[in-house]
């Protein structure tokens, strides 16, 4: 289970480090933009929850994002023509943390007696922070709309994953290794659907859109 | 009170809402576009303050924010299109919340033995940042240069009428619901001149502004 | 001691104050700038050590904030001219609020016992937040992509000092304003020779960097 959350970590650090390379970031940038990516979702949970962000307590999550910049820095190419690669290492990034992020918010409300960290709504946010967040704050450090945003079924893939461990969860399913790997597949198999199908959440349009376009330029930036 | 506060909550999630449907942003997009509108300034607030975010003890925030995503696909034009109407809104919802985190900061100062956090310079500036801080966050993450850094007096307002609830305060005024309402009241009528006559904060300029274009430009990004 | 705090919190407002007002910002957006960027960081840091931010506790930040706004708006040109003053203040700034983190790291795992934040890659770790995410955050904020992962030797500098402020300790030298001193000149030399020599950690390319241009056009914003 650690080794799965390590290669998630790896994956999400990657995934940062690859848009710093194309930003033309230095060394020190990419490291960054690649810890914020793969520790960034967790760390908002962390703080939400009331609690010192897990990566500060263990110098490994620091290493395994260094090992990211380093194997950009080598096998840049390898690593990133390969698209089936890249799409299964992304996942397991998201769909891990989802569910680690809605357990720990499970864990902490048990352990400090606020209810609603373990009611599912909370939880399930809490996992989908974790799972997201990190991917906002690299778009937002990186000056870019965030990416999550416009496209592909991503957050919501996570959520329903979370769903269904709640499901699992309230149907009697004792054991949590069960809901882990069934709500961790159930994520996989959502977005690789969502990716073969270009599924989307559609765009919110709102009715009578071309009204309000000279409206929003006056009550916004000039 | 509560149902006060709710209507701020809607009125700032259309807000975001609004923008997000401009961006062209997704369905999910606008959701949590709304959400950090709404909800991302008294987040702040309740972190910095050392306790848990108001919403994560009550669904009911989550799902206003949902309705404001349903009303801006439902009713786009209608709310769009009016101004007054949504001048109203807008200023009711940063009013509530200037007063609410004012409130809010006090109350934690004194549960827990920290002085500052009930001073007038502290109380007021959580107040600041309830009621604008999410609209800073949203345009962040919508990528634009945020609003309230160049147009209107918009958290002067918010300032004011804080400033004016403690001099009500100062003055003997017992009655905390008269508080509350006044400075509301103030706050709005501000708003309402200030737009009116086209008032705002100067442009800060700086002796010599057009010396400093060379250097800064060598100095930050070329 | 404190007053070289307060000359670092003086010197990181301006930077912020200046490029507000080159961006055009009016006095209250200049504030707000000068105030994250010089106490952002900070802030992060107390976050994540979970304490309260320290400008919460002492109106004297605010107000050293304002007087930089002041400072910039009356000798604008003069201050903004000078770029050997400039480099002065700003890595007076970056050098206190590495060691000042360090060391609150480190007195807050001992108070707390949560050892790790007295270990070094920690310490150095919440050091280099203080003394560098106000920039980011002041980047952010004023929408540019922040300057420090794309140029000078600004967080490793700040980083080397704090790894010679554990050296010096490991060495046993006990008294902490040695160690304080010697990282601070340490980090001042280190910046001074990397501007003069033009030294910067290299950009990351990748093997194969053009190679994935067009995939991450696709993978990311259309």
């Amino acid at each position: 289970m650690t080794a799965v959350e390590y290669i998630g970590t790896f994956a999400g650090a990657m995934s940062g480090v690859r848009l710093a390379c194309y930003k033309r970031f230095d060394w020190f940038g990419a490291y960054v933009i690649g810890f914020v990516t793969a520790l960034g979702g967790g760390t908002l949970r962390d703080i939400m929850l009331g609690v010192t962000p897990f990566w500060m307590t263990a110098p490994s999550y620091l290493f395994t994002t260094f090992l990211a910049v380093v194997a950009v820095w080598l096998f840049g190419r390898r690593f990133i023509s390969g698209k089936i690669t890249w799409f299964i290492f992304d996942t397991i990034a998201i769909s891990v943390f989802m569910v680690i992020g809605l357990e720990k918010s499970i864990r902490i409300g048990v352990d400090r007696g606020i209810d609603s960290f373990a009611d599912w709504w909370c939880a399930i946010i809490m996992g989908v922070i974790t799972a997201v967040f990190g991917g906002v704050m690299r778009d937002i450090c990186i000056n870019e709309v965030p990416l999550i945003f416009r496209k592909e079924l991503y957050a919501m893939a996570c959520a329903a994953g979370g769903l269904l461990w709640y499901v699992l969860y309230w149907c009697g399913v004792e054991d949590p290794f069960v809901r882990y790997i069934v709500s961790v597949v159930a994520i996989f198999v959502i977005r690789a659907l969502a990716i073969k199908y270009h599924l989307g959440v559609p765009v919110l349009t709102g009715r009578g859109k071309t009204i309000h376009l000279p409206h929003k330029k006056e009550a916004h930036h000039d």
